[in-house]
């Protein structure tokens, strides 16, 4: 590591300046280089602190690495210093740093104050209580507020289910018996919970002021490339990938190799259940030795399931990045949707197997509590133990490392911030609730305890999640979010999901069985009676997503009343100009853009006078 | 009728006045008031003929009819000559003048040459051939170009169906048998055609231009009536009507009386089917006198279904305006939504309880056929007769007062236009294709002529729809539209009811008993194999219906170059006005109202002189 200066700034020396962003270039870099980039820094528009009033440390950050994304080649042929590297017109000069690794790493830096103050009213705090979300959103920004503030919205939510798991276990043992009673409630909930959550997220991104969040023009990902051609909407020469080649790698390759993992879950429950019933009847044969090897199939399973779920995701990230996605959104959604699907499959075929085909729910009930407890366990050690090994390896190497430095506590701070670990992303943390989310809505009516043993979880992982992203992780550059987007469809379809697996639950239910053949009904007839019920249910959840209003009332008055205000004004502007020019032709771009009917107000007034108004 | 006058015009004297609209007046109006309104008409912003260059006809009487709604009271306190009737601030003055009867009616008059070219490749040309689309659009606006491209895109599309059921029609008579075949194609045919449908008629509105409407801030409807209060959006002081009065009304009122009706209509089907079952037996017991009399029933019972449809639709119109919904949009939509779903319990009720509790296929393919022959008749002869009775009856009337009249030409003409009846709206219309389109999706496969009925009624439809709204109908004011609106949804959803018929129908049709008697499979297999197979075509549908894109490619580049270069426009004006001013604070408005994080450019950027930057 070179010499390090102290932050130097000329647009205000009497002030100390607060450092928000920190660059890492690489050790030996050529003067050249690092002097051309300064200087392509400092001709941005560099405007007063007076924004800080208006923007939370988030904003400001975000703001810092969108103007830095933006800064565009224009006329330079190479990266002066590096005459093989070759620059195009309106390339994006950081990505092209960062590709040709002369910009090592690129993070926005924490405020020590600020992190203690949201430290103590966010995972610090002893009692249990509801978290800053406000403060959450300013300091960490959009989608890291939103997923903390759906985790605890989830959490609470499930406390009523809890409660009434827990008295049913406390005050009968026999749950089976109450299947059909938690089946309706779960229907009911896995409705009511996302539509609420709908209206909540929509109050949220109100209230900070993320509510329209367009992406239709953002920059191409860092990793985009393709030969360059002609962009067709910009008409600009540069890398430019054809969609249809991309449409042929994702159909012929990525959902092949989709499908053969799925394949290989679904063969690892069918060994599983084999497996299980071999040991079973070995178990049997030689009367009770090796009793604790009833549970080996069962582990070994979680096991395969985890260690798919790792294997898959490292692939479908390879894949996604060669399907080569121009935009960082598109990237994303193709990844959440492949592990998604994979995920659920993967997690959700045993038991779906047990129900739908075994139909016995006591083996389901074993299942799903091994597959809960375990999956929980493992989830928790692997999300809190790698950050922190890493933390502590790194770290005594950044020991050795601080001899060598000069000691200027500030740029050391600065520089133990950048040996953190990149902050991986909420992915796994969303997939983790998905999960959940399934095993409650759609399983817990034959096991009540599921909801107690989530939400004793969750309590865990906020706090858990909190100090990580707090202290383990480098602060990661977040961008206002609006929704919590690509999940908000996967859980409704966990909802939806939710009536057909109840549904079926419930007609192979003791109970049920009991009154049919107390009531001589076929099962022919009951399973009438549950598809048309189920239809019936899924046909009043549509109708019910449809009529519960997205937006509540109040935020949609005050929106509309903003709107109102702002046509008005624009009225008296236009009219303004009216004035000004007696007589203006007024053209409508129709034809020739496609942008809407423009509300114009001349028309071929001719009043006569007679009872026949002719116009 | 008072004394006429011909149309003169303060603007062009030189050039002939071509007369867009009529306002008719009551008989004996007060001379004050027909003074005020002329000037109140007169002060309207009146802009030269060039528009017509820009405009459409269609748009052009549009835009006046919108100019004229939106005229209002500044500082009369009553109608001037009419002390009684009084008005307040920003009160809609033509709403006011028809509610009080003064204005009699207020239409846009037809262009005779237009017209008749228009006639000439449309209604009256000798070959079948495609309608003139973008002309119907021109002369008569969005909404009824839509509806007639759309009755032609239906019937083209029902072509290859109609062509493969006379096929298999002419190659054998037992299509009983093709059962299966024919379910498989009607599943494919209705996903695809509704997918396909919304991409053309995106093309279609896009070279319109009409694609973005918004009609937040429209006017309140004409019979929109309340106590005066503030209007929470404008905060002027208006007639309010809150929203929760007429939540109220909806679910006690309206949705009662419509379960009321549904009651009607069902016990209607079992009447019907009690009957029918008793003449049988008396038939067969009194062998074969009275052979007429077995189709009694179905006659009687497809008379029922239409008067209920006819009684339905009243009550409806009724309901709906005494709703008291304050913007035409909801009212159209809330009543669309009644009378279709009532509709659609009415006309499919019978089909449903023969092919899923009495699973009697050919009782089905007999009611079917005479469902579709006999209402195709009845709406056939009522949509023609009744117009054109009226336009007789009246026209006489109109004859022996012409004598009383100054002979004119062209004032007789357009009086006359003011004596045809008012164009009653597309909503007949695209039910009775709704209708047809459920008959073909849902239950065609057992009775292949279905395709072809529907064909040959439509091409009739066709031209009968367009000389009724040429010549029998006044002309009608359209708004541009963009889209079909909540058609679509409904003719999506028949599509997602059709997998489920389709299904049953197979796992009842003969081929698949005969399968499983051989195979000795049970009957409760079978129905969990239908059910299975349902659920796995309803998600590929779901699924589909996602990844098949609402806009077709090459218009998605255009609109997103046209975006591009309007955002380069904007941001080239933003450039200008940063220089003139030196430092602009640019201010976020982000909790005040709402709306997106602006893109601002702004940044603390403090460059240091290291290998370590900080921002």
């Amino acid at each position: 590591m070179g010499s390090w200066t102290r932050p130097t700034c000329k647009c205000c020396i009497s002030r100390a300046v607060e450092p928000l962003v920190a660059l890492e270039l690489i050790e030996n870099i050529n003067i050249e280089t690092k002097q051309w980039l300064m200087d392509r820094i400092q001709t941005e528009k560099i405007v007063g602190d007076n924004i800080n009033e208006f923007l939370s440390l988030a904003e400001r950050e975000f703001i810092i690495l969108h103007t830095l994304d933006n800064i565009k080649v224009v006329d330079e042929k190479y990266i002066p210093g590096y005459p093989t590297q070759t620059l195009y017109p309106g390339e994006a000069i950081f990505n092209r740093l960062r590709k040709s690794k002369i910009l090592h790493t690129f993070y926005p830096l924490h405020d020590e104050k600020m992190l203690t103050d949201l430290g103590n009213c966010w995972h610090s705090h002893r009692n249990l209580r509801l978290q800053p979300i406000d403060s959450i959103y300013r300091y960490f920004g959009g989608s890291v507020a939103l997923y903390f503030s759906f985790l605890e919205y989830f959490t609470c939510s499930l406390m009523p289910m809890a409660t009434f798991g827990t008295v049913v276990i406390a005050l009968s043992m026999d749950t089976i018996d109450k299947c059909i009673l938690f089946s309706l409630l779960n229907m009911i909930w896995s409705t009511v919970v996302m539509e609420l959550w709908k209206r909540h997220s929509f109050v949220l991104s109100y209230s900070w002021g993320t509510m329209q969040m367009n992406s239709q023009f953002e920059e191409p990902r860092g990793d985009y490339k393709g030969p360059m051609g002609t962009n067709p909407i910009t008409r600009r020469y540069q890398p430019y990938y054809p969609a249809w080649k991309r449409k042929v790698k994702i159909w012929l390759v990525s959902v092949p190799i989709l499908c053969l993992f799925l394949g290989f879950s679904l063969s690892g429950v069918f060994v599983f259940f084999r497996v299980e019933a071999w040991i079973k009847a070995y178990h049997s044969e030689n009367d009770g030795c090796w009793a604790c090897a009833l549970y080996l199939p069962s582990v070994l399973h979680t096991l395969y399931v985890t260690s798919m779920n790792v294997l898959y995701k490292t692939i479908a990230k390879v894949l996604t990045e060669w399907e080569n996605h121009r935009l960082e959104t598109s990237f994303q959604n193709h990844l959440t949707i492949k592990v998604m699907v994979f995920r659920f499959v993967n997690c959700f075929a045993a038991l779906f197997y047990i129900s739908f085909f075994l139909q016995d729910l006591e083996l389901l009930r074993k299942e799903l509590a091994s597959l809960l407890v375990l999956t929980q366990i493992i989830n928790q050690l692997i999300e809190l133990l790698v950050p922190y090994l890493h933390k502590t390896l790194i770290g005594k190497g950044a020991v050795l490392k601080k001899t060598m430095m000069e000691n200027a506590p500030e740029i050391d701070k600065i520089k133990s911030q950048g040996q953190m670990p990149t902050f991986p992303g909420l992915f796994d943390e969303y997939m983790e609730l998905f999960v959940q989310f399934g095993y409650v809505s759609l399983f817990s009516c034959i096991y009540p305890l599921t909801a107690v043993l989530v939400v004793v979880n969750n309590i865990a992982e906020i706090r858990m999640d909190a100090l990580k992203l707090c202290h383990l992780f480098r602060k990661p550059f977040i961008s206002p979010a609006a929704n919590i987007g690509v999940w908000q469809t996967a859980f409704e379809m966990i909802g939806f999901l939710s009536v057909i697996t109840n549904c079926f639950l419930i007609s192979i239910s003791p109970q049920v069985e009991e009154y049919c053949a107390e009531n001589n009904i076929t099962s022919k007839n009951v399973l009438i009676w549950t598809v048309g019920v189920e239809h019936a249910l899924l046909a009043i959840k549509i109708i019910l997503a449809f009529s519960i209003p997205d937006i509540p009332q109040w935020v949609k008055l005050r929106i509309d009343r903003v709107e109102y205000q702002s046509l008005q004004a624009l009225k008296h502007k236009l009219a303004e100009v009216d004035n000004g020019h007696s007589r203006v032709t007024e053209e409508k771009e129709k034809r020739s853009d496609g942008i809407t009917m423009s509300d114009s107000k001349e028309s071929s007034l001719h009043a006569s006078n007679s009872q026949l108004n002719l116009l």
